[in-house]
């Protein structure tokens, strides 16, 4: 779990990343207390800012649907994959 | 080793993630103390809110058998795989 | 390196874990003092409580010799491989 | 996110890591404040000192386009694959 | 980073890590100050005791060029592949 921040702008980077979103994410508890520190995530379900999501990370971050670069040389290791309506306890 | 604490509702996500149950996960230790923070990890062991779980994480948690989604398109990164019912200490 | 101090009880979990000893380990350094939280682990080398062993993750922990489901469905993400006889430094 | 801030020399290395350029990272948060420990990474961007860049670790750090060892004996776990320009919040 | 402060000798153990040296190593920043726990690494470009060395973990200690076990059996999941000449900031 996560809020999303913001975003970075990065012009020189990795082919595998040009014209994905790279999104600032905060993990939060469920309480959406912020908890660790921030990290850079993929967006393929057009979160906006505010938005608190879903993230994944490792090899699960290059499977995601949205990711239009889903081959041998995708560098990326953290996705937003899906925005959070509620939280039930 | 965690515990159950609620789940969340997210309507908006990539597919793969479209009827699995996503569970709040608190990790616990064996005196059931509640150790770092929430997780979301999806169920595969029909786990209930209270539970004290098993948790896998990375390539592992896309193995789970509950799973009907075992292929190259899963994101899931942490699955339930089992309902822990005694500590033997 | 990680001390053993228990065992989980696990009825309801995924195939791939039926069999399986789940040893409960904590992280230690080599002056023996616990760093970190507990883990659960699955046990190919007959660790007894109080033992001080090495452990693998993530996905070298599926390959343990003595792990009998090391197959595309094995959810371990946790093994001990060797049990410490001494440190030396 | 990070912010490299020197580079080390290695003469005796593993073969997959000659002629890569290790420079030695900080974790940053996007107010530019450290945070976590330092980290060696491959870069291949051509970053220079105080740059902030973008990290990705793991399996993800052995598939950058600038990779020239991207083979099954690149070892490397640690890779810049993008220099940021600017946050935006 | 990290600094090769002793070994473990260990009979009882997987099968792959027969031959292996396995060094302890105490994670260090580029001030060579200590930051967080001890690891158990395999050693795989003669470092002894004392010496600063690059460390890759997870999928990419399986491929270090010295590892004589590079198959599909092999635990190992922290492994030393370069001795540190230098720190250049």
């Amino acid at each position: 779990m996560a809020r999303v921040i913001g975003s970075v702008v990065s012009t020189q980077k990795d082919p595998s990343l040009v014209g994905k979103k790279l999104m600032i994410v905060r993990p939060i508890d469920s309480d959406q207390k912020e908890i660790r520190f921030e990290q850079i995530a993929s967006d393929t379900v057009n979160a906006g800012i505010g938005d608190n999501v879903l993230v994944t990370r490792g090899a699960g971050a290059r499977r995601a649907d949205g990711d239009s670069q889903r081959d041998a040389a995708d560098v990326n290791d953290c996705t937003i994959v899906g925005i959070i309506d509620r939280f039930d306890k």
